[in-house]
C-alpha cells in the first residue's frame, strides 16, 4: 500500500455537507461525481496529499443508503492507494483478510476499487484503489 | 488545516492489532507511546504523508474504552495539522463548529490537540493538532 488516498465520509445532504466542509477546511470541493452502479454522489475535497470523498445516497439499495440508516452520518471507509489491485489483493488474501470483491470494480475518480471486509481489519473499511 | 496528520482506530488489543496492520501494511509500528492523562496506549504506523495511530484503553474510564463499549473497534478520529490551532479554533467557532476543549491538550507525538464535536461535524470526530 503506497499512501492514503482518502478517506470516505457518508453523509445525508450532499449540498449541506458541501457547505459544512467547506467552512472546515476553507476550500471547496474540487471535483463532484455521480457513481450509478453503486448508487452515491459524491463530492471530493484536496487536504494537501489526500482527499476527503463526501458519499451520498441516490437510492435506497446503495450501500451508503445502508450503512446512513445503521450507523448514522460518519466515516465510511479509508482508501489506500496500490501498485497493482491485482497482487495485493492476493498478498492480502493470503494473509488472511477477507476480500469483498476480488474482481475489482469502478469506482468514482477514476479507479478500480476492491474492499476489504471490516471483520478482519479491527471494524475498518478498507478500500485499495489504483487509477485506471 | 494544512494536512491529515493521522488517522485513529481505536483497538481492543495493542499487540493483536499491531500484528495486523504490520500485516496489511507490510511494515512494523514505529512508535509506542502512553499517554496517561486520556488513559491510552497508542502505536503509530507511517503511511507515505500521513499516519496511522491506533488507540487502547488503559482504564475503564478512557474515552476509547467507551467508545469500543458503544461502537466496537473501528476509525476513531481524523487529525488534521495546523499551523496555529488558538487561531484555528476560534476561526472555527466563529463558523459554527463545536470545540469540545477550548484550551489546547497534550495528546501523542507531541502535540497540542483540540477536538470538534461530532454533532457539527458530520458524526466525524476531528482532532486539530499543532506539534509542541
Amino acid at each position: 500500500m503506497k499512501k492514503i488516498d482518502h478517506i470516505g465520509i457518508a453523509v445525508k445532504d450532499i449540498d449541506v455537507s458541501n457547505a459544512l466542509f467547506e467552512k472546515l477546511f476553507g476550500v471547496s470541493p474540487y471535483k463532484f461525481e455521480e457513481v450509478e452502479s453503486e448508487g452515491v454522489l459524491t463530492s471530493f475535497f484536496k487536504t494537501d496529499a489526500n482527499k476527503i470523498e463526501l458519499l451520498a445516497a441516490t437510492n435506497q439499495e446503495s450501500s451508503i443508503a445502508k450503512f446512513l440508516e445503521k450507523k448514522g452520518e460518519g466515516i465510511h471507509h479509508i482508501a489506500f492507494e496500490v501498485t497493482n489491485i491485482n497482487d495485493e489483493v492476493q498478498r492480502l488474501k493470503a494473509e488472511g483478510f477477507v476480500v469483498l470483491n476480488e474482481v475489482p470494480k469502478k469506482g468514482a475518480d477514476n479507479k478500480w476499487v476492491v474492499f476489504l471486509h471490516p471483520k478482519t481489519t479491527n471494524g475498518v473499511l478498507i478500500e485499495l484503489c489504483q487509477t485506471i
